[in-house]
This record gives C-alpha cells, structure tokens and sequence, in this order.
C-alpha cells in the first residue's frame, strides 16, 4: 500500500513536470497582456458601481504565464492582491481608465486575456462632491451610459494578439458565451457560471474552453489549476 | 544623547501604558455593538452599489475595545479583513441585513458606533439573473430608493446605548457633521474628511470628535491611534 500511494505521487509529480514543461515550451519569451478585477465607474468621490470580481482568476494566469516565462503585463482594477515583481502591472480604476491601459500596451502583444469584469456602464455624470441624502426624497434615479467595450475593440485591431475573452454567467452559459464569441470576433472564450460558490469571489472555478471548432469542459479545481488549464489550451490551440 | 534617547522612549513606553490603563478602567466588562465596513447594494447578482470604505477604521476600534476589555460584537460589511476571535462577528453584506443585525443586537449595550458606511439608496428592483447589455440601448436607468436609516433608527430607541456616528465629508466637514449630530439625536459624531489620502481606503486618518457642547479635533495618526482616542474621548465623556 505505501508502494502505491508513493508510486502514485511520484506519477502526480511526473505529470505536473510535464504539464510545466509544455507550459513554457510555448509561452518562454512570449508576450502576454491579461486584464484582471472588476472596473469601480464613480457615482461620486464615495460611491460606485462595482461588480463581484475578486480579481483571483486572472491573477492566477498572471502568475502562472510569468512562471512558465511570458513577459506579462497586468492590468488590474481596484482589488487588493499582490503580483510577483517580474509581472509589469498597471492598477486602475474605471472601465475607461482600464480601456486607456489597454490601448497603450495591446501592440506587439502575443496575446490578450479580457479576465477583468469590465463594467458594462458608467454614471452618465459623477457628482465631484458627496452627494447629499435628502430629507423627503426617497427615490433617486441614476442615469447610466455604455461604457467602451475593450476586448471588442482588441479584436477589431489589424494587428491583434489571439484575443481570449469571459463569460460569467449566471443562467445559458454555453449560449451567451459562444454568441459573445461570434459577436466580438473572439480567437478563444472562457465560459464561467458564477453563482453562490462559484467564480466570482470563490477559490475553485470551472471553466469552459471554447473556440470556433472546439468546446474544452475543464473539471472543478482551484483557479490555480483553471489558470494551468487555459494557458495550457491556449498553447495547444496556436 | 543617547541618554535622552532612552528617556523619551521610557517617557512614550510611560506614556501608552497610562493611556492603555485608563481604557482598560473604562472599557473593561463594558459591551460595544460597532458597525463597520460599506454595505452592497445588489443591482443583479454580480453587480452592486457600493462605497470606498475599506472597514479598516471600525476594525482598529473593534480591536483596540476588545483589547481594552470590552465585549465587542462587530457588524460587518462585505470587506476582507479578520478580526479576533474574542470579537462576536456578524457578516452582512447589504443595509437591509446591516439593520436586521442591528436589530437583533442593540439591546443591552452600553455603547453602539456606527462606523459603517451604510448606503443610503438601495436599487428598487434588483435583477434575479444579470442584466445582459443590450445591442443599441446606450442608456440605462437605475432607480433607488431611500434605505433605512440604522443609527437614527438606534438613537429613536427608548433603550438605547450611548450612540456614536460618523461623519464622512469631503467638504463642509464640521457644519454638516454637527448637523447630522442634532438632526438624529446621536450622543456624538467623529467628523472625517475623505478625499484622495485621507479617510476612505488609506491608512491615516484624523478625526473631530463633536458633543452637544464640545468639539475636540485629533492629530492626523494612523487608524489604530484614532481608534484609541476615540475609545478615550468615549470615557472621558460618560
């Protein structure tokens, strides 16, 4: 028995070394941009829009190109976690901030991961002061515009990296994701169902693969793992 | 010189140990209910309203009273931050469930702060599955409405604990602080002006503490050193 339980780690720890090489077979010297958290879109200086996003994912595949070599430049919204020193990040706050990175560093790029939950609106006007409880009013209404949709705009560039997108979805995953594919001109897309102990704010995730011909179901782990998963799709898919 | 060093260390030693002592001579045994942290406000079920407060401020009181010997229970908005386990933790996410827990715990308590940034509107119909942006619809509207107010509601009470507000401005910090200390009946308010390093997710703050009949405005410190002498100007005043 303890012949087994040793030949069976000896067998995990084989097939994590190959995993690993692999890994950086493909990506050593490539250059990634991965955008990671949620966008904040101002409703005063105190108040904002948020989303659920920890920011946990795409820090994950951050970490895990930079380990496997990449170059990686991270884009990152407003979240509280920290990246190795060899990760050149970049932290913003709102969409348009995030949009601004991203136009400045998408060239030259080998590839681009949209991992962030880039808010969809923003406050059509932000108040520069507080804005003021008042008595006797009980509603408020707050008016919201679109905000510019970066990774569609990566996809439409002549010179775009491969363009990896989310779909975090809490109801027709498989749907909304590959219209989302369509729709955006999309290279690959990470089909995510968030709910209670899923995605967003979670420590496990299960993601989906799926690319104009393929659709990769990857088993529930941690998003360490997903994160090995995708860039490992990714290199066997380019 | 290196005599006088030593001096000033032994004086400052002296001096926290005093300071720590006549906490410790009115805290001791006491029960405190605190608030802390922002609440979120569901827009669907990835998006929220929510607020630059980090929780670290109603933390550093928490702490700072339990170590003092006070029975804390902590009421917390959706933040990452631990807390010791002699404190009595109740995690909320939006003002409806902050109030309900309140609710539960403002009997018997000798005092209740209320250091959360509660959000004052709420989204009047939030979304069972997320909102999925629409091709050509460029607008969107959000309505609120008022939510309750839990300090006012605290301070109504017949029963109530020696109650403590906050105050968090970024301009007219005094006027509108000693306003709010009248119009909701608190005991005291701690008027907090935010802004780009100040207050609201930084480290350093520097709080006013205001009464009916006094004022008394604290050096800028770290949050920690706030929460003491706000547990002290606490007991000075009772």
């Amino acid at each position: 028995q303890i012949f087994n339980a040793s030949q069976e780690v000896l067998a995990k720890v084989s097939a994590n070394a190959t995993r690993q090489q692999k890994l950086n077979n493909y990506w050593q010297g490539r250059k990634l941009l991965i955008t990671a958290g949620p966008t904040h879109e101002a409703i005063d200086p105190v108040r904002f829009i948020g989303n659920r996003s920890s920011g946990k994912m795409g820090f994950a595949i951050a970490e895990a190109a930079a380990k496997a070599g990449a170059q990686v430049t991270l884009i990152a919204g407003p979240v509280s976690l920290k990246s190795s020193p060899d990760i050149e990040r970049v932290d913003v706050r709102s969409a348009e901030q995030m949009f601004a990175a991203v136009k400045e560093h998408y060239q030259q790029q080998d590839c681009f991961i949209g991992a962030a939950a880039v808010a969809d609106y923003r406050v059509k006007e932000a108040a520069n002061e507080k804005i003021k409880k008042q008595d006797g009013v009980d509603e408020l209404t707050l008016e919201l515009v679109k905000n510019p949709d970066i990774i569609q705009w990566v996809a439409a560039q002549k010179d775009k990296p491969f363009v990896v997108g989310f779909a975090a979805e809490t109801n027709n995953l498989i749907g909304y994701a590959k219209d989302k594919l369509a729709r955006k001109n999309l290279d690959m897309i990470c089909a995510n169902l968030v709910g209670e102990s899923l995605g967003f704010e979670a420590q496990d995730n299960q993601l989906t693969f799926i690319t104009n011909n393929k659709v990769e179901e990857n088993p529930l782990s941690d998003k360490q793992d997903q994160a090995l998963a995708l860039l490992a799709f990714i290199a066997g898919n380019n």
